[in-house]
C-alpha cells in the first residue's frame, strides 16, 4: 500500500516554469516583473531583518493588511494575506471544497486549479473558452461549491468586463473567486474589488509577484466579506508571513505610484511585442496581463521554445491539446524584448531556408 | 447553506499564544528563542533582499536543503523545506489522510494535530500519556496512516528515548513524524534522525523556530526517504520559501555552533527555572524542550496566568481538563526568568494573606 493518500499517488504536482539561478538568460517564462521593487521596498524587508527574527510574526500580518485595507477602501477584516496568492488559493480550496464539492472554471486557465481541487477530492466542472476567450455562456447556469475565473486570464491574457464577474456572482450559488494577479496590468475599471459591496460571495485574490516586482518575496492578499474571510482563516498557519514578507508588502503598498509607473512601462512594451510578433506570423490575443499569448495556429511550439532556450530566452509552451500551437511570452524590458523578437526571426529564418 | 464546508463551519481553528507587537513584557508563552540568531543570518538575510526579489526563489529552496543536507548528513532529496514546521505539517496531513483515515498520537500534545486532522476529515486516535509521560503501551499496538510523535513532546517536555521511536516505526503500518521541533534543548543523541536509514516509514520534522532563534522568518524542515518526500512535495505550494529565508535558513546551519552555544544557555536556565518553580510549590516534568510544565495538582492556573499577563509576564495556560491545573513556562535569560519567579513568588504571598 502506497503511504500517500492514493489520489496523491496518482496525481503530478503542479509544475512551475523553470527558474534557473543565476547565468546569463532573458526570462520570459513565469510573468516576473522585469523591473525592480521599489526602493523604499527594499529597504523595509533590511530593516525587518534584526535580532527580532526570533520572535514570531504579528498572526494575521496585521500591519500590512491595515495598509491594504487604506489603499483599497475596505476594511482590515475584508483582507486576509498570505503566502504568496498560491497559498490562499489551497485555503480557498481546503476552507470550501471538500469530497465530491463541484469547482467550476473555464479552461484554459491557471493549472493549479485543477491540481487543489484534485487534492480535495472535489470535482472540476470545467468549461472550455470559446476561441475569443469571452466568459462560456454555460458558466452562467453551471452549479457548485466554488467558481474560479482568472480575470486576466492565464494564459490568455483575456479580459472579461466586471459587469460579467457582476453577473456571475448573481448566478453563481457558491463562492466566486476572481483571481486577479494581473489586473494592474489591465485597464483602470478592471477590477472586481467593487463587488465586495453588494456581494458577499465574492472574493478577490491579488498577487504582490507580478506587479509589485516581489515573486522572490512571497506575498498575495484575498479581499472579501469579513464573515467569509473569517472562516477561510481557520484553515491559516498560524503564521503564514515572516516579518520581512509583512514590512516588505506594507512598503510596496505604500508605493504603488512606483509599481503604476512599472506598469506602465511594461504595457507600452507590450503592445510593441505584440505588433512585432504580429509581423513574425503569430496570432496574437489582445492582452490585459504582462504576457502575450502567441500563436501560429496547427504548429507546434514545443521546437521553438527548446530552439528559443538553447538561445538563451525562457518562454512558456503549455504541451495541451489546445495550448501546443502558442507560446506565452511574458512581458520584459525593451532589450528583452528585442532579444526575443531577434531570436525568434531567426528561427523563422532557419525554417524557411532549405 | 454555510459558504464553507461544514466540517470547516464547526470547527475551532489553531490559536496559537498571544503575540505583542511591541511593549515591555517579558514573553515566555510561544517558545521562542531569548537569544538572536547568529550575526551572519541578519547579515543573509539582508544580503538576500535586493532587486533580485522581482525573481521567484528557487521552487525547492535547493540552497537551503543541500546545507541541511551536508549538516545532518543525509542526501538534498531526503530533505523537503516548508515555510515553518507547521505548513510541513499541514503538507504531511494534506498528503497522507483523507476522509476517514486515522491519525494516531498520545495526548496532550501539540494540539495542532486536532485541527489538521478536522480539516482533512481525519479520525484522530488519541490515547492519554500517563502521568510521567511516557509512551502509552497502546501506541504500539494501534494502526492508522499516521502517527503524530513530538519528541521532545509539548507541552511536557518529556522526551522519548529513540529506540522506543525505532519500536514504534516497527510496529506502525503507517508513517511516523517524528516532530523535533525542541529535539535542540534535549541531550546529544535524541534525534530520530539516525532511524531514517532503516524505516522508510519514519519522517523527522525540525523547526528554526526555535533553537535557531529564527520563528520570525518562517522556517522547517522534513527529513525522510526521498520517494516519499517525491509524493509529499507534489501538495507543496509551487515556490513556498522566499527568497529570503532560504538565504537566512542556509546561513543559519552554517553557524550550527552559534545556536548551539545559545542552547546551551538556555539549558542552563531551565535547571535554574525548574528548581527555583519546585522551591514555590510547583510540581515541574523533568524537562528536555526550552520551556517546562509547571503543575500544582488539583488548582486551576487560569487565575495565576492572568495575574502574570498584568503584571506584564506573558506564559502559556491550556485550559483543558488534562492540563488546566498547569503554565507552560517558555525558558528566557535569566532576567527574564527572575521576573517571572519575582512575580510568582509575590502571587503566592499575595494568595497566602487574608
Amino acid at each position: 500500500m502506497s503511504r500517500v493518500r492514493p489520489i496523491v499517488e496518482r496525481m503530478h504536482g503542479y509544475v512551475p516554469g523553470e527558474q534557473p539561478q543565476g547565468g546569463r538568460v532573458v526570462k520570459l517564462n513565469t510573468n516576473e516583473n522585469p523591473y525592480p521593487p521599489a526602493p523604499g521596498v527594499i529597504a523595509a524587508a533590511r530593516a525587518a531583518a534584526t535580532d527580532e527574527l526570533r520572535l514570531y510574526p504579528e498572526p494575521s500580518a496585521r500591519p500590512l493588511r491595515e495598509e491594504a485595507a487604506r489603499v483599497y477602501g475596505v476594511r482590515p477584516e475584508q483582507v486576509l494575506a498570505g503566502n504568496g496568492s498560491d497559498e490562499l488559493l489551497t485555503m480557498l480550496m481546503r476552507a470550501i471544497v471538500g469530497p465530491d464539492d463541484i469547482v467550476v472554471y473555464p479552461e484554459p486557465t491557471y493549472s493549479l486549479y485543477d491540481t487543489l481541487v484534485t487534492i480535495q477530492e472535489g470535482r472540476a466542472l470545467t468549461i472550455p473558452f470559446p476561441a475569443d476567450f469571452t466568459l462560456p455562456p454555460a458558466l452562467f447556469a453551471a452549479e457548485g461549491r466554488l467558481m474560479m475565473v482568472c480575470n486576466p486570464n492565464a494564459p490568455s491574457g483575456s479580459l472579461t468586463p466586471v459587469a460579467m464577474i457582476a453577473e456571475l456572482a448573481r448566478a453563481f450559488d457558491g463562492v466566486v473567486v476572481v483571481d486577479e494577479a494581473y489586473v494592474d496590468f489591465a485597464p483602470p475599471g478592471s477590477t472586481a474589488l467593487p463587488l465586495l459591496a453588494a456581494h458577499d460571495n465574492v472574493v478577490v485574490l491579488r498577487t504582490f509577484s507580478k506587479s509589485f516586482s516581489l515573486a522572490g518575496m512571497r506575498i498575495g492578499l484575498l479581499f472579501g466579506h469579513a464573515d467569509l474571510l473569517a472562516e477561510i482563516a481557520k484553515v491559516k498557519d498560524s503564521y503564514n508571513l515572516s516579518r520581512v514578507a509583512i514590512a516588505a508588502g506594507t512598503a510596496a503598498l505604500a508605493a504603488v505610484d512606483w509599481m503604476e509607473r512599472n506598469v506602465a512601462r511594461i504595457v507600452a512594451t507590450r503592445g510593441r511585442l505584440a505588433a512585432q510578433l504580429a509581423g513574425l506570423g503569430y496570432d496574437v490575443l489582445p492582452s490585459a496581463a504582462n504576457f502575450v499569448l502567441a500563436r501560429r495556429a496547427g504548429q507546434d511550439q514545443g521546437p521553438v521554445q527548446a530552439a528559443l532556450r538553447d538561445r538563451g530566452v525562457l518562454v512558456r509552451h503549455f504541451a495541451t491539446e489546445r495550448l501546443r500551437d502558442a507560446l506565452r511570452i511574458s512581458v520584459g524590458t525593451e532589450d528583452d524584448t528585442d532579444c526575443l523578437l531577434a531570436a525568434l526571426a531567426r528561427l523563422s529564418v532557419a525554417r524557411r531556408t532549405p
